[in-house]
Order: C-alpha cells, then sequence, then structure tokens
C-alpha cells in the first residue's frame, strides 16, 4: 500500500516484522529482568527466536530485499546507543576516578586480549577458520571481542544491589568507563579489517591512530562548537528541537567517523560524549530516550536473528568443536577479567567483587561480534563461539556480583 | 562500516542522507514557522531542494538501493503522523459538536469532489493522463485529493490567533475532524486504486465497506482490548513501555489493514483513536512525541523529493499545461471549501472564517497526492498540478485566516 506501491514493496510485512521486534524485544526483556537477568539477553533471544534459528521472520538472507533495510536500521540503533552510552559518560569525573580504576581497565583489556591471541596462536580448531581469512587479523579479532566490558549492566546490578557509592562499584564504574572508550577505539582499528585483506603491525598502528585520532579530534572540536550550536537550537520555535539536533548529529558524524576509516559508532560516541559536557544535556538525554527504545531493540533482536542455532548443536561434530572453543573463550574471558581486581594491590577492597563486576560482555561484546561476522572475518562457527562467551559471562555477571557484594559491608555503602 | 560491511551497503550515505533530512527539515521548518507559515510547508520546500529537483541527495531513482529504504521508512512516518493525529481526537467530543460541524464538513468534502470531479470529465487536457489508466479512477483520485483539510495546520493557526474557543474555531476543527476521517476513508478506497485496473461504481462501493468496516471494526475491538492491555503495560518495570506498545501496536495494525485491502495509514490512525480513549493516553502522547519528530520529516521531505521542478516550468509546453491545470484545481479547491462557510444558514458567525479554515490540504492533500504517483495512476505532471494546489491552498490559508478573524470578535475568545 501507499507509497511503496509503486516498487511493489512489502510494506506490509516491513510493519509487521518491525512491529514484531519491538514487541517481543519488550516481552523478552521484561521476562529477564524479571528473573533478575539484563534485559538485553531477553532481546538477544527474541532475535533468536524470531530469526533464522526458529521463525524465520526477521529477514537475514541476501536475496531477501527488507534484509539491507532491517541492516542499516540496526546500525541506527547502535548508533543511538553508543551515543546514549557517551551522553551518560562525565569526562571530568573519570578524570578524578584516577589511577585505581584506570589501573583495573588496562589489565581488564591487556590480560583477556593476550589470552585471547595466545588461544588463538596455539589452540584454536583451523576448521573454525574463514579460508583466506588473514590469521593476525583473526587473532586481533578474537583478542579484541575478549576486551568488552558492559557499563550499562553492571551499573544496572550495582543500582539493584546498593552498592552504588561504594569503593567498588567506584572502582568498577570508573574502569568499566575506561574500558568502553579503549574497547571502541579497538573496535574502529578492527573493524577496519575485512576477509582477505592482509593486516599487519603497521596497519594495525595506523588504524589505532586513525580510531583515537578522530575521538579525540571530534571531541576536541565538537566541545568547542556543541554549546554555540545548542545556545541557537535553544531559541528555536518548533518542536522536537533537541532530538533533531542530536539524532541529527550522531547521524552525521557516524558517516564521517565511517568516511574517514574508523567506525560509525565511534563517531556516535564522540557525539554522546561532546553533549554531556553541555547544560542541555539532560534535556537531551530526555528527548532521546523514547528514539532508542525504538531503535536499539532493532540491533540486539537483529543479532540474535543472525544466530543459527545448528551451529551449538552438541550431535552435530562441527557443533562440539564451536561448544568447546566458545567454553575455552569463556575460561578466558572469566579469567582475564577477574584478574582486574588485583590490579591495585596498594588499596584494600574486596577483590572479588571488582573482577565479577569487570565481566559482564554485554552489548559491548555482541557489537564486536557482529562485526567480525559482518567484514567476514569470522566464520559463522567462530561468531558462534563468541556469542556463547558474550552470553555465559552476562548471564554469570549478576548472580555472581550479588554474593560477591555479600561481603562488602552495606556501611560503605 | 558495521553490521552492513557484509553486503557492501552504503552506510555512511543512509546515516548522511537522514541527518540531512532531519536537519534541512528542522531549519526549513523553522525559518516558516517564523513566517508565520505552516512549518510542514518549509520540511516540503527542503524535500524539493534535497531531492530529484536540485541537489539530487535524498535517493528516488528505482535502481538506486537506498530508495526502498527511504520509501519504508516514509511510510513508517506517516503511519506515524496518523497514529499522532488519531491520538489527538475526542470521539465524545465529537460527538458534541454535532449538527453544524457534520453539515460543514459534508458540503466541504462533497462539493470539492463534485467539482473536481466534473472538472476532471470535462476540462481537463487528455496530455496529462498516464496511458491506460482506468478514467473513473482518476476522476476518483483528483476529487478525492481536493478534500482533504488539515487540522493541524489550521488549529495552529487558531491558536496563534487565540481564537480557540470561538464558536467560527470550534465549526472549523469539529468538522476538519470529520473531514480527517471521511477523508481517511475514501484514502483507504483511491488506495486500493492501481494504473490499468478498472474502477466501478460497485468496486468503489466495495473499497468504501471495506475501509469504513476495517475503522468501524478496529476501533469497537480495540476501545474493549486497550484498556487492559495497557492496564498490563503500565505493570511492566522496563523502560519506554507505553512508546514500544504504541509503535508495535499501529504497526501492527496498520499492516493488518493493508492486508484487509485498506490502507495502512487507517490502521495507524484507528491505533491512535483507540488510544485516545485510555486514562494512559497522555504519555503514550509524550513518549510517542520524539519518536514522531524523527519519523515524520521523513515523510515530508521524501514527498518534496520526488517533486520534478521542470513540470512546472512556465517557458515548457507542458509545464504550462501543469500550471493551467494547477491553477484550476487551485480554483475549485478554494471555491468548494469557502462555501462550506455557507452550510449552517440557521446559525450566526462569521461565515467567511470558517470558509478559510477549512481551506489548508496540508499533510492530508500530500498524502492523497504521492498515493496517487505511488500507484501509478497520477502521472507526474497532474501528480505536479495537484501539489501545486496543496501548497497554494495551504500558503494562503494563514494570512487570509488572520485578515477573517479580524472581523470576529476576540470577546468570543
Amino acid at each position: 500500500m501507499l507509497l511503496a506501491a509503486s516498487g511493489d514493496l512489502p510494506v506490509a510485512r516491513f510493519f509487521l516484522v518491525l512491529a514484531a521486534i519491538l514487541i517481543a524485544g519488550k516481552l523478552a526483556g521484561e521476562a529477564f529482568e524479571r528473573l533478575g537477568q539484563p534485559p538485553v539477553l531477553g532481546e538477544l533471544l527474541a532475535g533468536i527466536l524470531l530469526g533464522r534459528g526458529l521463525l524465520g521472520l526477521i529477514p537475514v538472507a541476501h536475496d531477501d530485499p527488507l534484509t539491507p533495510v532491517f541492516t542499516l536500521l540496526a546500525d541506527a540503533g547502535v548508533a543511538v546507543l553508543l551515543f546514549e552510552i557517551g551522553l551518560e559518560m562525565d569526562l571530568k569525573e573519570m578524570r578524578r576516578v584516577g589511577g585505581g580504576a584506570t589501573a583495573v581497565a588496562l589489565v581488564g583489556v591487556a590480560l583477556p586480549f593476550i589470552l585471547g591471541v595466545l588461544y588463538d596462536r596455539f589452540a584454536l580448531p583451523e576448521s573454525l577458520l574463514e579460508p583466506g581469512s588473514d590469521r593476525m587479523a583473526v587473532s586481533v579479532y578474537i583478542g579484541a571481542a575478549l576486551t568488552a566490558t558492559s557499563v550499562g549492566i553492571t551499573a544496572r546490578v550495582l543500582a539493584d544491589l546498593h552498592r552504588m557509592r561504594s569503593t567498588e562499584a567506584r572502582l568498577i564504574l570508573g574502569a568499566a568507563v575506561i574500558d568502553d572508550v579503549l574497547g571502541l577505539v579497538i573496535l574502529g582499528v578492527v573493524s577496519g579489517f575485512v576477509a582477505g585483506s592482509v593486516v599487519t603491525i603497521v596497519g594495525v598502528g595506523e588504524s589505532l591512530a586513525v580510531a583515537f585520532g578522530f575521538l579525540i579530534v571530534a571531541v576536541l572540536v565538537g566541545v568547542r562548537l556543541a554549546p554555540q550550536v545548542l545556545e541557537v537550537v535553544e531559541h528555536m520555535r518548533g518542536r522536537g528541537v533537541f532530538v533533531t539536533v542530536a539524532v541529527g548529529s550522531l547521524l552525521a558524524m557516524g558517516a564521517v567517523a565511517g568516511l574517514a576509516g574508523s567506525a560509525s559508532i565511534i563517531g556516535a560516541f564522540a557525539t554522546g560524549l561532546v553533549f554531556a559536557g553541555t547544560k542541555q544535556r539532560h534535556r537531551i538525554a530526555e528527548q532521546m530516550r523514547p528514539v532508542s527504545d525504538v531503535f536499539t531493540p532493532i540491533f540486539f533482536l537483529y543479532i540474535g536473528a543472525t544466530v543459527d542455532l545448528s551451529a551449538w548443536n552438541p550431535f552435530d561434530p562441527r557443533g562440539r568443536v564451536t561448544l568447546l572453543v566458545g567454553g575455552a573463550l569463556t575460561a578466558i574471558a572469566i579469567i582475564g577479567k577477574l584478574a582486574s581486581g588485583w590490579a591495585v594491590p596498594w588499596r584494600r577492597f574486596n577483590r572479588w567483587a571488582v573482577g565479577l563486576g569487570m565481566m559482564p560482555r554485554g552489548e559491548v561484546g555482541l557489537i564486536f561480534a557482529q562485526i567480525g561476522l559482518g567484514t567476514g572475518l569470522l566464520s559463522p562457527a567462530l561468531f558462534s563461539a563468541i556469542l556463547l562467551m558474550v552470553i555465559v559471562t552476562t548471564l554469570l555477571a549478576p548472580p555472581l556480583l550479588t554474593v560477591a557484594f555479600r561481603h562488602v559491608p552495606a556501611a560503605a555503602a
């Protein structure tokens, strides 16, 4: 019907799939929230249910005319999500958290990365590699996917436990934020890798410089420009001026980051960081919330939709290999982050609580896995193994954190 | 970058075009608002500037991979808009406005429709017809496009003039609302027409029954179901539950309406009408506003983008014909609506003010024109002529209403 009648586009199908994504995502998220689990896991499972794995409702096939539409909407969804994460951050606060959090973050990024690269070099079954892909790129990729920490999930659990003001919570959150920035820079690097291209140390160095450089230049320029632009916007009479400027800016900066050779989400994240320092920040956050509620579930359900459940089939030899690799990656992911609790020997606090707080990979881990699949670097089996690691670390964090914080005096809260 | 790297989709271009649509639309809307004109006209002109007519930034070509993406987003945008219009309506209030408004609405719909059909039958140049299109369908189409009244634009002007509580304003708004419902039903009928299909009186009757039937059944069922669903939603813990349910419902109902042989916007409108009667209505409206701020401009700019400016070129013989036909349609549009001011002889009020208040076609007229082009029934030249009528009636309304209301005592306010 309507506009689309011209090209005979399936408008009704587009509307139905989008409605199913929103409703199923919300119901699954709600169910997980009531079970004390992160809603994002519910959305992921809803995607698996609606996607390739089971119902086949969400289009993922290359020859489906709706696949590019949902892929682009998912891209917009993750950009909106990263903008929101940036908007929640306080650059000044981050400077104050200081040494302890930085040490936790660096250990929590470096150790899983190194362990991941070593695992890939010496123990990864050859059968899980995409033919023709560069081993160096795959190594960096696996290492990078292990480094993520989801601030959102940890912050939520800490708030539920009423331990937000404890030393442990400050260390975790400070480190998780630094971790996010490092992770995004690494993402800017790895998203430049494409299957078949040769990755060198020099190339990685260049990509690192581009990603870091873009972030720094964008934030430095943005911090000067944004207050003046928003001052003008403040005097506009139309409705929804802040949400329009916010969405327009994050998309434009995302496009610029992509064209500059970095990742589009780096641009969206930088825009959020810049707006976080303005006095209109709260109004922007308020108007952005419903837009994010509509766009971000598309991203998480779309990731779920691309999961091929048969990859985890323990009765299939290939499925067993994927499960074994996924298990090994999960062990590395847990050990690497737990160790970060011991990164600050000069202070006294519950080291288990900090280590466990850094563990959930959540949405950041999902973004890594998805990019790896998208660029063709990760085989579907390796993607499934990484996904297993993301899901298990995220599922384990809330219950284990609850146990660990029993030994943190509530008086510190 | 990102997800889309898999299919080599131009994510950066998608982000840039969407950003340009949002920013340019907001700036143009603001400029028009400051000139005392409806912002929607600014968005339309911004679309002409960014579209086929001039810069060529917004994709409209059939072989452009981004065209279907923006077409579907524009469809979602107009569905969100119609949901919001439905949400603003008060079924009880509509019943109270009673006879006067109904008389104004019926004359304002019937007269332009009949004059439009007569013009098409006896005076429309053959050269403007799409080869092979059914004359009956084209007649109904031209008539239908002339019937619309934009509640939004008129309500806005009345509010600016501080005349919202005058007898004239009540008559205009009541009639405009009834007019919108009639217009949408007609739209449900005409959107079923496709170039080359033969339209009969029986066929039109059937379509009318389907469109009216769908609206009535959807509202009757919805009014019983919605309070119970929203009662459950109210107890959900996740964030953005109302916006998710609202967008999910309007899309699902839009899809059902489309599959039932009506127009998808009828389904979205019915959903808005249903939610308008619930006690959660204000929270739904509040959460929907930013979503609408992002989606609806896509629709208006997309319409502008499809305009071929050379169709209005007075130095081209075909352009002159289009301008002449556009002028004739504009005259019919003005006369037909002005006459509605005299539809209620038994009451005393400023008849010119009421007639002029019914005149702007605004977004409703644009929807009609776009559907006609989309189904291939209207030739690009005839589409351009109708667009001229929509733009001129909408541009003339605010200044003429201001003059007419000088003679309405402000005491009545």
